[in-house]
């Protein structure tokens, strides 16, 4: 096996759920923690309940420290599911599947932000709590909430992230997204600093929703700058796959927003952002359409299945930003 | 079986947590829901990992309910505890031990409050959901804290009441009591509608702690007076049996208060709020010092070892206070 790039440089992965908690724990697998910073979208948290939950940290969380619930694509293994039963006895809300042991990250969560605790603090907690070395990083610890735009319909108006995700299973129609509170959410400083600092390796994009788990980090104040500013290769890997998205509502909202549910039109979408784009062999034909947009493509398989194809896919990834650094 | 005196009219029970819920059960087996309120003391109320748990509101509830847990004295039956094992395990705070039916109350409550409604409101809600039917009531609405007031030792100072109770279980010395927020909290004005109104039938002081249970109730503004003032019976049940109490720390913290740890102690605390003082046989030979105090006494079995037991003195108290109403 050929030695890893960047020894000694830190890689920065910018992550949502699932799909990018996959990837990031490929790069985990195979990085030591001090060459591995996740920065993670926020803009699907949400209070619910009292509790402020945040699915995309705990998703990348869980799923780095080994725990996370694999057969139910979420949440953590050997989950129960009492509170939320009886909630629902209750007359309460339970559309929103709490299970037990995720409801203890929230109440730790939920009690340490009365302290006064940061959430990247509480995160770090939480993250050395649950096993994770690796630092996993809020994108901001100021509130950002995402909106989703639904021209039409019954529920025409604006949604709050999960409502729509969750709660609606993504069916409503939508026309556009709105990052609440984003004007004023400082950048994640930790991330600021690696990005402005000698350190850094690369920037992995991982293959998660470009809309509303990419878009809410990128789009924060001078973030997409810095990282265009940054002397290191951006590499993003395409979330759409053959012209579907693996998992999530990435290729519907593509197909409604106008654009062509394709690998290709993701690129196009991060534009001038990219130096790499990583594409899945079903969409090797697209290759030199891709790279006529600027970015240089890399075909490899990106479907991760496994532990094993998600280290395979970030020494891909982490190979290609070395070429690109070259 | 005799009938039940004050047929059409509304007894109001004043209750804490364990002994008061007792009788109230029993009260609520033998008078029909408009027939019976229960008042809660909300002075041991508190924000616990950002929830507000009302431990004397919530064992009024699930004992009437059925549900409670008899072998633990205190909970749900059938209660598990993943989220409180989670939570441990993530470092947060366990010593006040939430049971995972428990924990789905408070985020119902907590969850409700967030909405704006009031805990009036939201315990009816939970009532309701639990299968109560009679009404039970916080104190109030506002927030009262109990501070336990400590004169020595390592915690000397104010200690929350949860804190002592359940933390440090009752070990520091007391020398008194205070109840932050009383002066502003406004008594439940159900309670004051029943008490000014004509339909109030008697009022039973429920064998709860006179000083951390009751005190906090009765010392709310403009109540004790109004107590006084009502035309009819007020009755309390002795907590103390024997010199003993039959559970918590009311015969340690009259002792700490220089007070006689006994039944008589209990009726010359209450003082001229009494119209009848109940205690049990194994104080019999108390009485007629008892009586002497001013208040009317009536020896018969207290200690409420079950159903039949808490039904037996609901009964007594209620022919009691007939025969006092006279």
């Amino acid at each position: 096996m050929k030695p890893l790039p960047f020894s000694g440089k830190t890689c920065l992965a910018l992550s949502g759920g699932v799909g990018g908690a996959k990837l990031a724990s490929g790069l985990a697998a195979i990085l030591p923690p001090e060459e591995l910073a996740i920065a993670c979208n926020t803009g699907d948290d949400f209070e619910h309940l009292g509790l402020l939950i945040c699915p995309d940290l705990d998703t990348v969380m869980y799923t780095l420290s080994g725990r996370s619930n694999a057969a139910q694509g979420w949440g953590l293994a050997d989950e129960s599911w009492r509170v939320i039963g009886a909630l629902g006895e209750l007359g309460g809300d339970t559309w929103f599947r709490l299970g037990d042991l995720d409801i203890a990250t929230h109440l730790y969560r939920q009690n340490r932000r009365r302290e006064g605790a940061t959430l990247t603090a509480i995160t770090g907690e939480l993250c050395a709590a649950y096993g994770v070395r690796h630092p996993v990083w809020p994108m901001s610890d100021q509130a950002v909430r995402t909106k989703v735009i639904v021209p039409e319909g019954p529920l025409k108006g604006e949604l709050a992230f999960q409502h729509y995700f969750v709660r609606e299973h993504c069916e409503p129609p939508v026309s556009g997204f709105r990052f609440e509170g984003i004007e004023s959410a400082a950048p994640q400083p930790r991330m600021m600093e690696l990005l402005a600092g000698g350190r850094l390796g690369a920037v992995i994009i991982c293959p998660s929703n470009p809309f509303v788990s990419v878009d809410p980090i990128i789009r924060l104040c001078g973030l997409r700058e810095q990282l265009k500013a940054a002397q290191v290769p951006v590499i993003a890997v395409s979330p759409i796959v053959g012209g579907r998205a693996i998992k999530g509502p990435a290729a519907k909202m593509m197909a409604e927003l106008g654009m062509p549910v394709s690998a290709r039109a993701v690129a196009a979408y991060y534009g001038d952002l990219l130096d790499g784009f990583v594409i899945d062999h079903a969409d090797a034909a697209d290759a030199p359409a891709i790279a006529s947009l600027g970015a240089k493509v890399r075909v490899t398989h990106t479907v991760m299945s496994g532990m094993p194809a998600r280290i395979a896919l970030a020494r891909d990834v982490l190979q290609f930003a070395a070429e690109l650094a070259g």
